[in-house]
């Protein structure tokens, strides 16, 4: 079989090594450019002594035509980046993985509103396909331009999915206390990320509105078909590098068959949803997923509780924010794309401890 | 000025050592006694190298009438053995501040059903006084008996205070996300508690209910005049010694004089709760309260949130689990009992970085 | 190709688990059995969450036979029972792997010395091949009992090797500076592993003396031919999970051709020795190897530095303590044993960040 | 008693809010004015929040004259800017507490080969006091223009004082293999210092020379009255915010009375040494220090090892990189100047956990 070829525009970052990470050991894909304006002509196992024996690429001058070899091409940078540039390549019947916000919501208004900048390429924004494949699969299949979902709305999303079809929950009044590690502010220098600030630190920030809000807000409310959703969403910092964890808060709407659907009814609505789902994990009623069992990993776990009979439905739903929240979500979408197992490159156990 | 004499049972864990760290450099009182079973004999400061140099005490045979010359006695033990031991104590005129689950809960038959072990003062429940100063200082002054809060309740009561007597909030639905760091859970050996099973890791625990929930009830229905409260209480691990922060999500009642109390009035209620609190501090609008900035001390810092006009209130409130959630706090009901002035030895300021 | 059946004793420790980690996605083998005393009948997947999806295998009962059908046998216990244990399955053909202590030394007075108890077998220790495959390749292909070396001895004749044959450098004065993650304690329940006992604290332990100081020196000497070495050794405890460094100061001996190589001249020297070995990764002059780049892996990564042309020769080593340190080494054993490619199931790059 | 005014130039980074936490609550000072050039108008307690509730204070323009009423100036700054800045202020009779590295050398051309920068100040060298004052206590009284030691020379110089004036041991041959936590590069934004570069992972740098090193050769060749040192130092970087631990193994010199003198003897040695120092604690024979135990402190605490009868001896010794290593000392280095008791302000306890 021969090697599909892939490059990658920003290799430099967390979610571009990640990338890196699963690509040079997938079976059926080559790495063939991976770009740094910054790094060009750097050996990449010098820049991250991580890959030392694993590949021997440099980083390609992003002008220099490194890419028009390659048949998919991943964005691993900044927002507006990815929509400055992949109008030539699409054109060049390239296909596109995006990891950054770029293509992630249907309205330039509103993605304007939140990103305080002009979108570069609203013309774009129809064509794209959410690259969430839990929702979207088919529609995947075929895309040219695959917008990866953010890791807050992968994890809040795959924990609402089961209930966003049906009537028993109130979806008007959704809580999401959402925590992250501290991977996901990316690679950049900055004060406010240094392991002396961070460590031993916990807060919520952004509590008064966060990008990934609205992004939440339309997928769910398109998988509900339509219907309008209401949701607060406070993230919060946690000291650790990697996983994610939200915890969902969802009453009941009164309007379902019996007044609270019992948390049993709810399990199996959940186990039902997922069975045929390689990397969504409904664990047994009583377990509580921890972000460590899913590090490193494409995975996506999620437990169900309730407190009292009437209180609200909680889950808990845990991926690595650079795993199922960026770089093997977009390994997923990319075997999607070729035809492949769709869990091909993307089985390992995570380490533990780790 | 006489020194107050004080002792301490249960020596060897946390808390134990976190009131040492208070009491040995505070002006007004002197360690008489610390007791421990386990460790008879040993130099404090051969247990605790922490502590080498600041005190030549030894931990005492707790039979041995040790604590006979004390005027107060900290509890700083597990549950059930303060109820186990202060009758004759009390008898004798000791003053108990226990910082203990035995007497935070005014019902037997709860205390009972949440703890699993029959309790062995329950004549003493009403006598005890719930150690909570900006819930009770009044009662607190004259107390033989003192109850601390659990750490969990001391962060929620104090986010919830302002609320407690008004009619703007729905106090029937309160969702309280509450993340702790692993000193909390005490100084026993468990496999769960290690470095290498909490590091790196975030998880909800104790989702379907947490003995802490009806403390909570039962102290904000008392400040709320005998209101019934509804809350869902949902606690989390984070990986840090210390540290605990609870979101508070409430929605508005409806029934407030504008149907949604405005973000700015609900700070000026806040600031003006707490204006002469010497131990809460309400940040500015906009401000993210950190677990590190109020570390080692007996803070409670607030800050105050809201996502959309009818979107509900947002109550991020920070301790340190084991000072104003612990030791702190049973220093603060010492100075009360002893007439000091109420910051007296508390007013140090927290490690940055740290 | 059939797989090779392979069984684990003591699969509950942080060994077992990463042998698991391993072997459940190694082409060749077949985990057959797994034993716990403690935890037979439990799921694997549940005692391990890390698990779920990728086993279905339960906990044996280690007395019911059930590692007659495998070929190869994993030892991943407390020191005795490996060698309490061994015999009759040596008797009946299988070829085992000890990542215990049993058998790490030639002489049962110097293993009963440092372990201060009878040993079980002193009979096989002659039989047992050291399993360092960079010190003993040959002799592994056809042991039957193999003997995993330690952690530290891992990286120390790792970073020795090269100079153990010459004459250039004194081995009577080694100073070893080592520092090693919370792993390498395992997973027993302990106050002194507790995160709140180890996060944001170093230390050295064992500074008088530790047993893992005799094996390094029995190896280095055999390998140098019978030399005997003089080595200092001194560990630290490094609050992180995994991984494992060890400084090590060589100075000249004065006998070789110049009196002090240069230490181009060091580097050719270990460059060389290393060429064709797939786990021990030489980095250039002027780099400096660290923790993380290993982790999780089978790779031990080497620097080489000088602070002054008649100074000692600074050799950093780094490996994971349950990697290189334990499981992947003896992962690397065991496709020696069966022929296999020494890399087999062993490719995968570090998580970064991780 | 009139309360000493004292200013702080540079109080944006660890060292300045380490100087904050122990002046704003120390008993005979004011801090009449920091400076900041970059945030200038700002409050202190809205830069620092720790910081809330204790001071009113904002950062002044340093230009504006605001250290004009201070008698004692705390330099918490890059090098080169109090070389730049002192002279007018010791004209003015200011005394000066310098934390930075600028007059810490007597020689420029060793400053300068080491900092590869031309020396602002030369004419000042001779005139600075190297503030370690169990050194130097005697010349500390009088000065007016003190060179806090580096962090690194603290813990080695402390380590090895009661050795230099004497004959026993080899000085010529010392290793230091050191430790620190991540503050000590400071502040400022870099990605070498985030969290998810740092945390899990454990190295050496500066392998092939640290500018530290000439420190410690110039200030321990002084105490042994003017004999040449010979040092190896190589540091590592630790996964925690504060604490630093060196490690010193020092051969005999086979000059003293007996060939070996007794680890007995040695520590029965540095008791006597450092029987009156209030800040040097020695350790009984078999203890290990750890950093969290004088972590916020001005403590070095110092254990003593041997292996075997003829090897080498282990020191090691830890401080707070920020406390002792910094702040803590430049505190001790004013009690000093100003008379007070060496102890003032300086006695609280370290956190634990923490």
């Amino acid at each position: 079989m021969t090697l599909c070829k892939v490059g990658i525009v920003g290799g430099t970052g967390y979610t571009g090594v990640e990338l890196l990470r699963f690509l040079l050991v997938h079976e059926h894909v080559e790495v063939a450019a991976v770009t740094s304006r910054s790094e060009k002509g750097v050996r990449l196992a010098d820049y991250f002594p991580s890959l030392r024996g694993l590949t021997d690429l440099e980083f390609s001058d992003p002008e220099a035509g490194a890419l028009s070899d390659c048949d998919i091409i991943f964005f691993a940078t900044p927002h507006t980046v990815a929509a400055s540039q992949v109008a030539p390549l699409l054109k060049a019947g390239k296909r596109i993985i995006d990891l950054s916000a770029d293509f992630r919501l249907g309205s330039k208004e509103v993605w304007e509103h939140w990103y305080s900048v002009k979108h570069p390429a609203p013309e774009l924004l129809d064509q794209a396909v959410y690259g969430l494949p839990e929702f979207n699969r088919e529609r995947i299949r075929d895309a040219a331009l695959i917008a990866c979902p953010g890791c807050y709305p992968t994890a809040v999303l795959l924990g609402l999915h089961p209930l966003l079809k049906g009537d028993d929950f109130d979806l008007q009044s959704v809580i999401v206390d959402a925590k992250t590690g501290v991977s996901g502010a990316g690679r950049g220098a900055s004060v406010g990320m240094l392991f002396s600030e961070t460590a031993e630190n916990f807060k919520a920030y952004g509590a008064s509105g966060h990008r990934h809000l609205p992004e939440i807000l339309e997928h769910a409310s398109i998988a509900s078909l339509g219907r309008s959703i209401g949701l607060t969403f406070v993230p919060h910092l946690v000291p650790m590098m990697r996983g994610m964890e939200t915890t969902l808060y969802i009453r009941s709407s009164g309007r379902g068959r019996s007044s609270t659907p019992s948390l049993e009814s709810v399990y199996e609505l959940y186990s039902d949803s997922y069975r045929d789902e390689p990397f969504v994990d409904v664990m047994p009623l009583g377990s509580h997923p921890e972000t460590r069992s899913v590090k490193g990993t494409n995975l996506c776990r999620i437990g169900l509780f309730r407190q009292t009979e009437d209180g609200p439905l909680i889950v808990s739903s845990v991926i690595d924010n650079l795993g199922k929240g960026a770089a093997g979500q977009a390994i997923q979408n990319m075997n999607i794309l070729l035809g492949l197992d769709e869990t091909s490159g993307l089985l390992n156990a995570p380490l533990l401890p780790g």
